[in-house]
């Protein structure tokens, strides 16, 4: 069978590869039969020259052709399910369904539509005006866009078609996609849908491109590449600082999602009135596509006393009744055996689980450790490590000072979920540990699993570093994240017809709503 | 006389010092008497803990306490301009009126102001609801803000008086200001109406504090401590680049502004139709403040031709008439004379200018260099280094596309300029060189000269790097420069007494903007 090819400036070509790589079937172990470039540094220059000449033609174009684009691709994706679906239920073992097609993949399409809306209206241009002065500002591309996909949502957050792929087109620049190796197939045929959208579209050959995978070298020379205007990655925090220093000692904004443990705290009074519900609630999140989602609950924090020990038990339970779920890849499982051994070494007690399980495929027993809080306290930098998969830690607390000095020496996180009595018991605790907890996280919940991620308007998937590398953004949640591949462009004395349609007196893009003076003003 | 004392947790402290230093009068050449401390690392460490106490407090207070803060601010400064002045005067060289006086401290209390109204506003927290979901997100304060603060504008960009300043504290985040050591007292002078202010207004002690200097390891120490949320610096290139790894390695957004030579480009026509005017308005722009302006033009692009000499003959005869002004350092003076040197090597031609005044004080003579396109071309790193000062270079293109290639080889830069025939002459050419100038600076002017900066909400005082470190962000123009200092943070299912007044279904404040659904509604 012949190695796959590369898509560059619209065409699938001929890898110049070093070498090649296989995915594997996590599910069964078995390797697929594909070969794979890893592509040298050839492969990225050809992309690079035609990533550059496209953002010439899409600098200026219509967020009407832009929104074409997202939409036929997210209809072409919808045709294009069933192949798609299997691809990556292949290669990440994760459930055809609903995981893979009723759950990820539509939300993977009404991403691309929301994308497009938000193309069209304009509104996250930003457009201000000082009319009195004449000078006028507006967001606008920033230039090729290099995204590193993870390997755990091979739809909607894939480098070719997720989140940071359709803030990167709906804002006017090309994206370079660098498939995640775990799933190269599936984003293989999503690609191939993409290109054909593109052709469809007329959007420039070298608008979307994607190679499968390069060696670390060549990846941090692409994102310090000239000719590049950011970068979106998602993945492990290791591979993660070392794009961030490359890519900001050459002056591009790199956005990162990192590393989360999204602690989860179970205030006195939530137990006494709900235990049974919150502890399969929490089963059912922990558990999640087996813990690999960004915002799993890795950290659980409890009061001290006999409500908790049975809570815990009955986690506990449900950890060992639970079937483990096959791991994205046997790599991962090494990890989590490696991140379980360092919080044992760092003192954690194994309550259940720690152990890879038998049979086909990669798997790890659903594991849950445990803590006190002086443990905590003692060891704060090893036992918020994270573990990323099927593995939750919980800490036992004595009174609420500890609880405040362990906040405080918690590292940034997506999320943070405060469980607390509908009876207003909790409230005084709520109010002391609140502010802790909310500089350290991007997400704040009360009363609910922070695994689900809503694409709306108002979600922040972000937060302080480790999480991501600035708190300031978010990759999930629109037209919020089209900001983050966008230079702000102003423009002093310039004559009325050279300006931008959104900067111009008049507007006929009739949805773009701007700032006139301090007015917020539509159409 | 005694070394004057640091602003730490709302005191005038004597410093833990590890050395002293005096500021000059640059004019004279004479050292000043006062000593002021380079401090050593308790006393950052003191800042760093006084400045996490108020952020607790300040993160939760009244946009109108704030503004009260800042305005109160603005009146004390008023209130004490005369010994403000006549501090800056001695320190900096800058002319008392019109300059310091009727220039910028009106700008930098204008500044202070519109900061304040933003802060009572509250429109700047851009809240985002969505209702159905009860998922909502604002802007917050991102944490105690460093603010290293340039030697050219003692006031309008000091650390502790200037616009980084105003947006951090707007956005509620405490500042410790890092003088600029060549204006220390015209600092120490600010530093004492912003600690009235603080006691009068009722802000945290720890909210406003200044360290005069401190070593380059303390520094990078400084910007990447935990317990700093950003850094705001505007300074050299090269200081600018030690302190932006050493923050980013740590996770800190940092913003940076460094290096700019603001190309200006007479299109033929322009001249055609002008030349006499165009060359005063440009030899005002380049000699203003002896070229120590971040947007000074420092290169300018002209066609080879008959009218470019006779008004580049213009330019150098008034480059000679012209007074040279004092630098505001000695130091400068010896940047540009190894600056000039330097462009000199690179092939570029000596017009007029080129050395050391004689006399008192430390004066450059206005210098004009020149090169052509072709030159340029030969060597595009070396001819568009920044020297920081009253010095111009000419470059001669011999056509279109020549100008082309110059302009896709610059560097990021904070402006870009066009001048173009009134009649549209030159309309052809401005189409093909307007794209690519664009992308290259955060501010593009039509026919006038990039020097003034307005305080605009339009305005953009940024650009792609090395001009600053993000091309999305601006450090002049209200409430953008806001959002630099704030972290993005979601209530996702939080009951509504929990909520920030300003995600509550009903706010009180009727002056605030929100996003609400797709809809901007205020009040």
């Amino acid at each position: 069978m012949e190695v796959a090819k590369v898509l560059i400036d619209g065409r699938w070509e001929t890898a110049h590869s070093e070498s090649t790589f296989h995915a594997e079937n996590p599910a069964t172990g078995e390797t697929l039969a594909q070969a794979f470039p890893v592509s040298g540094w050839g492969d990225c220059n050809r992309a690079l020259a035609a990533a550059s000449e496209a953002a010439s033609g899409m600098r200026t174009m219509a967020g009407e052709q832009l929104a074409d684009f997202l939409e036929t691709y997210a209809v072409n994706i919808e045709s294009a399910a069933v192949a798609i679906v299997e691809a990556a239920h292949e290669e990440t073992g994760l459930p055809a369904s609903p995981r893979l097609k009723d759950v990820e993949l539509p939300r993977t399409t009404n991403q691309l539509r929301q994308a497009a809306a938000a193309a069209r209206e304009e509104s996250w241009k930003r457009p201000t005006l000082d009319v009195e002065r004449n000078i006028r500002s507006c967001f606008a591309p920033i230039g090729p866009v290099i995204v590193f996909g993870p390997n755990n949502f091979p739809f909607a957050f894939n480098g070719i078609s997720g989140g940071d792929f359709a803030a990167a087109i709906a804002a006017g620049n090309p994206v370079i996609a660098k498939a995640h190796p775990l799933h190269p197939h599936t984003s293989q045929l999503l690609a191939e849908e993409a290109r054909k959208a593109v052709v469809s579209t007329g959007l420039p050959s070298g608008s979307v491109q994607m190679l499968y995978a390069m060696s670390n070298e060549k990846g941090l020379r692409l994102v310090s590449d000239p000719r590049v205007g950011a970068v979106g990655f998602t993945g492990s925090r290791t591979g993660g600082m070392h794009l961030k220093r490359a890519a900001e000692d050459a002056g591009k904004p790199i956005y990162l999602e990192m590393s989360s443990i999204n602690p989860v705290i179970f205030l006195p009074g939530a137990l006494a009135e709900n235990a049974g519900a919150l502890s399969r609630e929490l089963v059912d999140s922990c558990l999640a596509g087996a813990g690999q989602f960004c915002t799993s609950p890795n950290l659980i924090l409890l009061w001290d006393g006999l409500e908790t020990e049975s809570f815990l038990e009955s986690v506990s339970s449900a950890f060992q009744e639970r079937p483990a779920q096959p791991l994205l890849s046997c790599a991962g499982r090494n990890q989590i055996e490696h991140g379980v051994k360092a919080l044992i070494d760092a003192t954690a007690h194994l309550v259940t689980g720690g152990k890879p399980m038998e049979g086909v495929g990669c798997r790890y027993a659903n594991t849950l450790l445990r803590a006190s809080g002086a443990q905590f306290l003692a060891h704060p930098h090893d036992l918020q490590r994270e573990v990323f998969g099927n593995v939750t830690m919980a800490v036992t607390i004595a009174n609420v000072e500890e609880l405040k000095a362990i906040l405080s020496l918690l590292e940034g996180n997506l999320t943070g979920t405060i469980y607390s009595a509908k009876s207003g018991a909790d409230d005084a605790i709520y109010d002391q540990i609140e502010p802790l907890l909310r500089q350290k996280v991007g997400r704040l919940l009360n009363d609910k699993m922070p695994t689900g991620v809503a694409v709306s308007p108002a979600m922040n998937h972000g937060g302080p570093f480790p999480a991501t590398s600035h708190p300031g953004f978010t990759s999930v949640g629109i037209p919020a994240s089209l900001t983050r591949f966008a230079m702000l462009q102003c423009y002093d004395g310039v004559r009325e017809d050279r300006l931008p349609a959104v900067l111009r007196d008049k507007i006929e893009n009739a949805s773009t709503w701007r700032l006139i003076g301090s007015d917020w003003v539509r159409g």
